[in-house]
């Protein structure tokens, strides 16, 4: 493959070229590996910056909507909008959010929007690294606004908030009971609580849910990455398209004020050097599910657990394993 | 140091010999870590098997006491007993659960007990592999029973529970409320739970928050290594050393149904498996805080926080480096 020719051709917009290039990112064949990196390699110079949207939310909320009526909504004013997302659900099922596009059938015929569903992978890890390469391709390919949405289960937020450059956190109507079922880890991740479904009967208990919320915010600790009066909660209708214009507003007032206070670059930088350590950590174990390493494993599990070795013992010796097939590979 | 020798010793019950032993496999100097695991090895083929009881609480429940009434009761049956810790505040604080051994002072001057602070280590992963090779040196030893405390927060229940035969979790009286303060988790973890302070006033609350737990414990999913009628929940005082017999009734009870029913032997091959586990991801993750590795590794955060090298590539670099360096260390 001509990973320079494929370069330029991102760097032009052309759709194909990018979903080719996304494709090879997400292959974990070692050539492929090879090229993926000659490729993001080769689009590293470009200074195009889109804005990166985390977005989370539980099954049920309406994220589907959401996604279709603020994408169309943003496609409408001329802006380009790229669709991805992280499922850590995909592991167990086998399927992946986002593979219904049925669900986003107006946004996914956009000519402007370009919508791409959560590989499917066997560890978050992995997962995660695809959808980073997966936003730098976006974003060399000139899309203003990138989505990435997650469900949210387990680390997945934390994953996708460490790529992003707001993080929204998306809920249904609810009685202030169940205000507890969002975890405090997740609150003080969010820039902005948008309370979806304000629309008919539910609209009255949308917009005590938001009150609660916004009371729930207001307790938390300021942030030196808000200005006055964020973390915000607001109420939306994806259904009706209510609301969803002054969201974008809140987005783009907090995005502003974090480029001019040097929050953005430090974010990102920040960001970057998470995603350096966790390829490392990463790196490291995942040279633990290869051949030879993962039969040596499994067999000295074996001799561990009839108790014939000592498990620090055992692992000594997979170690010096790991570290001498692992060099001769590389060499 | 003579290993053979300090091995026979230990064998023969000498107490100091025991406590130079544990102080050899808190160390971290790896001549130190060679003589540790020469050790162990030398002590692998002795046959006694202590009863290893993980106990869990959060400050102020009345851990010390506890353990000081309930120790001194078995003692007085003729059982030796041992006393560790796991503490995973140790590494932020720098100081030590049971560093206070004035807490204990009859238990500590009991000539069949043997009570050992947590070792201050930077991480978990450190401390738990301390005191496992503390528990496989104390049940050389020849004694009768160790129990693991830990205080109730982030992950060290887990670390003792994948260490111990019996799992308690000491509790408090408190309002109904407060029941959702115990994190399922946990819960799910506990073979019984004990509400301490059940005298004086608290004596009725005691009684009401064992009841409440005694339902939520009824509720959890029955688990093959439960007998009829476990989890369970319990009211002790240890202050006025009131129902510690029974909670050791129920204790051996469930120990002995273990043991016959094949359940003992399976729980330990299965946590020396997830040990070796752990080790094998510990001792590669550990390579990465020693120079030259940890050097190169800031170095090259410095030119992924600045853009100048993507994070994956640098990740590469990294661990082309790691497992070079590490290779040459070792031959």
């Amino acid at each position: 493959m001509d990973t320079a020719d494929l370069a330029k051709r991102i760097l032009a917009g052309e759709r194909r070229a990018l979903a080719r290039a996304i494709t090879l990112v997400e292959s974990s064949r070692s050539d492929h590996r090879t090229q993926a990196l000659e490729l993001l390699d080769a689009l590293r110079s470009h200074d195009r910056e889109a804005l990166r949207i985390g977005l989370s939310g539980t099954p049920g909320v309406g994220k589907s909507t959401f996604i279709e009526s603020f994408g169309c909504m943003l496609t409408a004013q001329g802006l380009k909008v790229a669709v991805l997302a992280v499922d850590p659900s995909s592991a167990r099922s086998g399927g992946s959010i986002l593979g219904d596009k049925t669900r986003m059938e107006r946004l996914s015929r956009d000519r402007n929007a370009f919508i791409r569903p959560s590989p499917s992978q066997s560890h978050l890890g992995g997962v995660a690294r695809r959808t980073r390469e997966a936003i730098d391709l976006c974003e060399a390919a000139g899309f203003d606004v990138i989505l990435i949405e997650t469900v949210g289960v387990g680390q997945s937020e934390t994953v996708v908030a460490e790529m992003s450059d707001l993080f929204l956190l998306l809920l249904a109507p609810a009685g202030g009971d169940e205000l507890q079922g969002v975890k405090r880890g997740i609150m003080e991740m969010a820039d902005l609580i948008i309370v979806n479904k304000a629309d008919g009967d539910l609209k009255a208990t949308a917009t005590r849910t938001c009150a609660d919320y916004a009371g729930a915010l207001r307790l938390l600790r300021k942030r030196p990455q808000d200005p006055e009066g964020f973390p915000k909660a607001l109420t939306v209708s994806a259904i009706q398209e209510n609301g969803l214009d002054q969201a974008w507003a809140e987005m783009t007032a907090l995005a502003d004020w974090r480029r001019d206070s040097g929050n953005w670059a430090g974010r990102r930088a920040a960001q970057a050097r998470y995603w350096f350590e966790a390829e490392v950590r990463e790196g490291l174990l995942a040279r633990l599910r290869r051949e030879p390493v993962r039969g040596a494993m499994s067999a000295l599990a074996v001799q561990v657990e009839n108790g014939e070795v000592a498990p620090t013992a055992a692992a000594e010796q997979l170690l010096s394993m790991y570290l001498q097939t692992t060099v001769a590979e590389a060499s």
